[in-house]
């Protein structure tokens, strides 16, 4: 797991963020060599497949800042300092679902961006949801539509690149490959 | 596609890489409040799944920074300035593997951390891959060691979390649901 390892020799702190930090390391290569590599380091996510009793699956709909759009995704969220995955993926469902469980399943885990990032999402599933009877607000700076989607809605979506988010489309087709619903 | 649109009043750059920058932008939210939003801008990158003829992915191990760790992944790249994506897979899969192909295919495309950073992936699938006479060299900071895994094999690798990466996993279910190999 160590194979061609960099040795960092200096450490640059750039930023240190509300969400992400900022680095450039000097490294020294295999053959000895240099180089630089500019480095982000994120908390980690959660992002939740939601089944519903009529096989619907649940999508959000959010402004993406960084794309300058909106995206349609599973729902998701950041992981609070020292919060276990399994907890941020029941607040998350709860907070921009409306819905909450008692069977929350975790199925995998990746790295989306191991290039540049550290980011780990963690993959949960769950089919047996009951609707909250008191809603759960959401963060202040966070504006989301609910939307239930069958796995048919769902593929055409991925296709006309509606989805056009990496850990919903890998949800889309783990969900058509099960066939689960 | 501008749903919760959140307007720019203020962008701050904090850092302009080699490879990513970072801003972080004062944004006005829906509600008329305000918020800001720590952004990176990334030039996207392209990832290949490529079958040879007798079955077998091709993979490439190579130490991830950001991770302090080596992951099993396809091959993958950043896009150069101003390169088409599909030379940009051809080109990295001949210089990490020491294959050619005339038939580069694009399958689909993602964004990878859409809450932080703006980065696209444009997946490729090619299965008439050609071993070239003479080998192609890495980028001079790049070191890798190339694996060809059936897909029994790589569905392991992820079950283990060697294959611990967004859009190799996505790969590995891609080729179990479609039957390809």
């Amino acid at each position: 797991m160590k194979k061609f390892e960099e040795k960092t020799f200096h450490s640059e702190v750039i930023f240190n963020g509300r969400i992400i930090n900022l680095k450039v390391d000097s490294v020294t290569l295999p053959d000895g060599k240099t180089s630089k590599r500019e480095l982000i380091t994120h908390p980690g996510a959660v992002a939740v497949i939601a089944i519903t009793a009529d096989n619907k699956i649940l999508f959000v709909e959010q402004y993406r800042k960084p794309l300058e759009k909106s995206l349609v995704e599973i729902p998701a969220g950041k992981l609070e300092k020292g919060e276990q995955p399994e907890l941020t993926a029941l607040r998350e469902l709860e907070e921009e679902t409306g819905y909450t469980t008692d069977n929350m399943r975790l199925l995998t885990s990746f790295y989306t961006s191991p290039g540049f990032a550290d980011e780990l999402i963690y993959l949960y599933i769950t089919n047996d949801l009951k609707k909250l009877e008191q809603a759960k607000g959401l963060d202040e700076d966070e504006f989301v539509e609910l939307m239930e989607l069958s796995l048919e809605e769902a593929e055409q979506l991925v296709k006309t690149q509606r989805i056009h988010d990496a850990k919903t489309a890998y949800a889309v087709l783990y969900l058509k490959s099960e066939g689960m619903i």
